[in-house]
């Protein structure tokens, strides 16, 4: 199987698991953004980390939705607290429904997610799966938490700034690979090569990710989000510590700056250097991610984990 | 054991499973609630649960403390979503902290639950526990999207109301008591009386505390908040039904009602016997949660159950 396929099996099972419908607007907010596509990036990871130690990623199916729903589920809740309006390129679920269903759809497809994941068959595993899921969770809201009050101080060290993304987004990644290799029973040293895969994926990923809130194209939400949020990016304090002028913090967090004042702080970033340097670091941890795979034995699946690794730091939304 | 020396140990083990300190925002408001006292009441019948049927109560604790912090979640995130300022004599959760901290505090907890609970040592009992509560704090959404939805509606009938509560709040009750006679290895007929004690003391508890909001002493928030919110409470249900007049409606679900405009609404419960016909309701419930444990052998934890039961419909508080 590729991952294409792979991909629409992950989206009907999605589709499946969510069968409610009542109370219907709740589950309309539920099912707005699973339901809106997305790139599937984490359940992927999960079946691929299945396969690559020789399980059938069927078996990591619940698992794999159930990560997909915990991440919607941090979108949903994020979007209100980032008053982002738009998702996947349509309104944010806050938008359309109203901020205190959009709370609530959010606690359901957390909820949900628990459900789906205790399908898995092996009591032991699925335990395991689940008390791991839940310190992936908390993790989650702590690194969320880290986000918005990094918004509010002029600048944080590097160091700060990797902490607060390991645990915003690179858990779930290495939470995705040590899952799927859990349950496609890999050894040891299998699990840990494909733990220090996703981590670093992960870490990959969304450095890159800030990259495009700068220079992407068609990324389902507007160009220069984190800039009128003043979230404090790797591109932010690369510039902050590497320009003698401060002029451009003046519109830097302002939520209200116009197009010309967002383009002025890219094209700043751009000549500073800050966006070749978060692309370099976003490159070093993809080729650690891939490095890690060395441990891993020749398969399919391995050459779509190494494959993905590339795409993280090569795409254009 | 009796119920104050179980309820210390709760109190005991909530603060010990709380142990995470950093973000200190975050987890100051994430053990704002728990830690400022509160009835206990779910732990507590998690715990009797498991005794009597034979269990040693000790083994309920990571399922009782997880059930805590599922109740305190959904008090966090309803709070902001009714707009409620206090709770337990105390500001709410996002008036000290604000709303995107109480809306990750409200995650946190929930995903601390599910931590807690996997500490269950036998695997099939967690699995089965944490799946039970999984799909319980799904139906906990539903009931209260239903809640919020019918702030909405000039009138809703009987049974709506009646699924409503059911599942916002009796289903946490009914799984109180059949996770703690699992964990405690009670037979099919044990774990089915305890349920259906567990869900009908649900149903009397919250018909009773909508009783309280406005004849209640010392609740820890406003006399009256239903009445301003416009809650579908039985009383509400009654008194539409039963009085030819509309007249006291137009004060109903005013936010800014003064107290007389709400004392007003609260003698007209009186009058036309809605707080009677209400209370009647919550008893006829706490009956059959009673009538149920006739299959529970006799016991120490049996004798407190029943206690419970009569406590949930006389409490001034």
């Amino acid at each position: 199987m590729d991952v294409v396929e792979i991909k629409e099996v992950i989206d009907k099972a999605i589709e499946n698991y969510l069968y409610e419908k009542e109370p219907s607007m709740l589950y309309e907010a539920v099912k707005h953004l699973p339901f809106a596509g997305g790139k599937r990036l984490r359940p992927i990871i999960a079946c691929l980390a299945c396969e690559a130690v020789g399980g059938n990623f069927v078996k990591a199916l619940p698992f794999a939705v159930a990560l997909e729903l915990i991440h919607t589920f941090t979108l949903v809740h994020d979007d209100i607290m980032d008053k982002d309006e738009e998702r996947r390129g349509m309104p944010a679920v806050h938008v359309k429904f109203g901020e205190n269903t959009a709370i609530l759809a959010g606690d359901t497809l957390f909820a949900k997610a628990f459900e789906v994941a205790s399908a898995i068959k092996d009591a032991e595993i699925a335990k395991k799966i689940l008390r791991n899921l839940a310190i992936m969770a908390k993790e989650i809201c702590e690194g969320q938490q880290l986000d918005v009050e990094f918004e509010k101080m002029e600048c944080i060290e590097e160091k700060q700034f990797l902490e607060m993304i390991e645990k915003k987004t690179a858990k779930m990644f290495e939470q995705a690979a040590i899952g799927g290799a859990i349950i496609g029973k890999g050894n040891e040293k299998e699990i840990e090569a494909l733990r220090i895969y996703g981590l670093n994926l992960g870490m990959a990923f969304q450095i890159w990710d800030d990259c495009l809130d700068v220079i992407g194209k068609d990324i389902g939400k507007p160009i220069g989000s984190d800039i009128r949020e003043g979230k404090k990016t790797l591109l932010y304090i690369y510039a902050y510590k590497n320009s003698p002028s401060k002029e451009w913090l003046k519109n830097y967090g302002k939520a209200d700056a116009s197009n010309e004042e967002v383009q002025k702080i890219i094209e700043f970033f751009e000549e500073v250097g800050a966006i070749d340097y978060a692309k370099k670091k976003a490159r070093e941890y993809a080729a650690k991610a891939i490095e890690a795979l060395g441990e891993i034995k020749e398969s399919e699946a391995k050459k779509e984990l190494m494959k993905m690794a590339e795409f993280a730091v090569e795409r254009e939304k």
